[in-house]
């Protein structure tokens, strides 16, 4: 078998057998195959797309090109969501703990930040002291201590979706349906876990803006679950606005501990509820999705789900005071308001371009190297549907440094859209996949 | 401008304006682009396509990554010759002689053999002694001497073609009309010449199969010729059945020597004086066409041909002895015979197979680094049309080594259609374009 023939027949839109796509695969991941053909071979295969037996193919190359993890000797059954990224998502540090204090255990390993969506472990880290590199030994105490625990991609974790993703960044062909598939699933699959529940973002402020498209990578998402044993279901929401009212490293966290305290924004506090109470259905904790969501929301009252959060942080060498004291997490020294010029409804936002101007404001990364300021943040003060009057402020940026600050007010102006007429309320959660 | 835009750019079918281009081809000859990235683009471009202006201006721009060479101190009409490459097609050994003696001046920049296709540097090398990498200053000194002189492409000439046409091999990307114009026209625009005559070969012999695609890539490349200011033609022939008598190194240049002495087969010596008839009237020796053809005849037939090659020859450090003494060439110690199993008629051939068995034999490479055995030839007895009757000679196999002898032998066997009806005779010029 030759690399160069296995590019061909893919240009020429071809169907690969399971051995052509080990042997890509693995050869890829050993350094036998060189970057420059498995480019090529990416972009053919962005443009003449994988079958449904290729996609599983791939899932399983990359998810055996490393350690797949199990916890034997933690009972119970293990769950995690992932979340296919937006402008303010911020669920993972909220249903950790509710599901954690539901007795199911939570081992996830996530992300960071690039473009314009912020990354799970860069939230953590605005937790001083917040260790998110444990080693694959300290990641199973902490799991086995407190039923949760939040760390990175390890090296031995699917070697081969580091090395492709990191390609596939640099020549254009992230934004395919089955590679997706493939890169979120060989991580996840590699943890362990009993049961997944996916959220699919769709909108203008998620990667996939078009519903046909999520719906599609939901679909593939939960039957390569269900094909390697696990319990599976999407939720394709909304991301054609910021989910909750603020975003940025620090302003994150305090949102989420705001939840975690029985407040906080209810779109948020919503897809939240409803993440969690999918988590212990398919974690079998509850015989109902509905039984799930009353649970969830006992553990939030009782206190039970903040409890859970002040332990983890404090395994995981974070300073747990945070969660009485927001003074202790970086801050932002100024602030300036964005207000709208005109009166009338919002009707729609160009979410992605709110991620943008924070990155450029310091709070995201351009570049995988780039340091991030957790202090700068952005406060939403409405949501579409809202009445908004001239003069009223849309945004409140937090800010340390303004030689962006003039760029970053105007891409956020320009991302509002005020009508006349009162929109249609956008719903939150738009469709269930696999359920 | 970044590669990573460009290569989606054209990913989503998008046109690259020539700055577009001239940022790809020239931060990839400096270094500053990564192969990984120019083979994604590679591809996206391969299954996209490039328009007019595209290839106009990708054709420049690989032009312009070297030397341009120029004649200004020899006097009269520089003309060359490119062929797209078959089996046994050996006319530049002998319309470049016709051409020189006709008056004109031939600097021919060549290629070795790849895959299936023999090469005119390949060729020449059988010749004792011949150097075809003669320095710049060497390759003016010979041209102005005898108005001939055939070299390989130097470091100094269109260097990204040399270093995109390594990538393209090497990741399926060779096949596409706008990235073989661009490479063939940047090298031959690099030459210095006034006009240039195409044979785009057609036919189960040629890269090229389809008419209707050498028609494609003639009119491209005729038009990037013309829009620089060169006068170009292009000759669309036949590639269903080898080219003359005889296959392989040693083989093609006494088959060349046999044309120029006035034998030789019918088909080589019919389009070696109708390339030369054009190049003769593109270099306005003669005023038109027919009288390009007689001056041709003349020159083979007083001899004054090859007494050109003779003098070319002896100038490029070759034993010029071999014009009257082919015994000086290399000859393979053995010779087999195919003989046909069915009587009928010969109604065609899988020609692409004979050049793959001569380069199983020795006669050709794999990889760039292989070495050839010049001795190697095939000699074929029968045309399309011919009668065959059972038990007769198709080809003669010289050969050195009988490791894959089998191997060949069934290879060329199996090329031969022999049916009970007489096949129409095929037409060896199927078309003109740009005249």
């Amino acid at each position: 078998m030759r690399a160069v023939d296995l590019i061909r027949k893919k240009r020429d839109s071809g169907e690969h057998s399971r051995d052509e796509i080990n042997f890509l695969i693995s050869g890829y991941t050993r350094g036998e195959i060189p970057d420059y053909q498995m480019s090529a071979w990416l972009m053919a295969t962005w443009i003449r797309g994988l079958s449904r037996a290729e996609i599983a193919a791939l899932t399983e190359a990359m998810l055996h090109s490393g350690e797949v993890v199990s916890f034997p000797e933690i009972a119970g059954k293990k769950v995690d969501k992932h979340s296919t990224g937006g402008v303010g998502d911020k669920t993972s540090l909220i249903l950790a703990p509710i599901v954690a204090a539901g007795g199911l255990h939570v081992p996830m390993i996530s992300g960071r930040g690039l473009g314009h969506t912020g990354g799970t472990l860069d939230k953590l880290e605005a937790i001083p002291g917040f260790n998110t590199a444990l080693t694959l030994a300290d990641f199973r105490r902490v799991l086995g201590e407190c039923g949760m625990a939040l760390i990175g991609q390890t090296a031995e974790i699917a070697p081969a979706d580091k090395k492709i993703y990191a390609l596939r960044d640099v020549t254009s062909t992230v934004e395919n349906v089955g590679l997706i598939c493939a890169s979120i699933m060989s991580k996840k699959l590699a943890e362990g876990i009993d049961a997944l529940v996916l959220d699919v973002k769709t909108g203008s402020g998620a990667f996939i803006e078009k519903e046909e498209d999520a719906v599609r990578l939901a679909e593939l998402m939960v039957e390569t679950a269900q094909r390697m044993g696990k319990k599976a279901v999407a939720l394709i929401t909304d991301m054609d606005q910021p989910l909750g009212r603020l975003a940025g490293h620090s302003h994150e966290v305090i949102e989420s501990l705001e939840v975690l305290k029985g407040r906080g924004a209810a779109d948020l506090r919503d897809l939240s509820s409803e993440l969690s109470a999918w988590m212990l259905y398919l974690g079998e904790r509850t015989k109902s999705v509905d039984e799930g969501r009353e649970l969830a929301q006992k553990l939030l009252a009782s206190g039970e789900a903040l409890e859970k959060f002040h332990r983890g942080i404090a395994l995981q060498g974070g300073d747990a005071r945070v969660v009485y004291d927001y003074s202790i997490l970086p801050q932002a020294k100024n602030r300036a308001e964005v207000k709208s010029t005109t009166s009338g409804f919002l009707a729609a936002t160009n979410c992605m371009e709110f991620g943008v101007a924070l990155a450029m404001l310091g709070g995201g990364r351009e570049k995988k190297e780039d340091k991030i300021d957790p202090g700068v943040g952005l406060e939403f003060h409405k949501r579409i549907g809202d009445r908004v009057s001239a003069g009223e402020t849309l945004v409140t940026i937090f800010y340390n440094s303004d030689t962006k600050l003039a760029e970053a007010t105007q891409r956020i102006q320009e991302s509002f859209s005020i009508t006349s007429q009162r929109p249609e309320p956008k719903k939150l959660i738009r469709r269930l996949v696999g359920a």
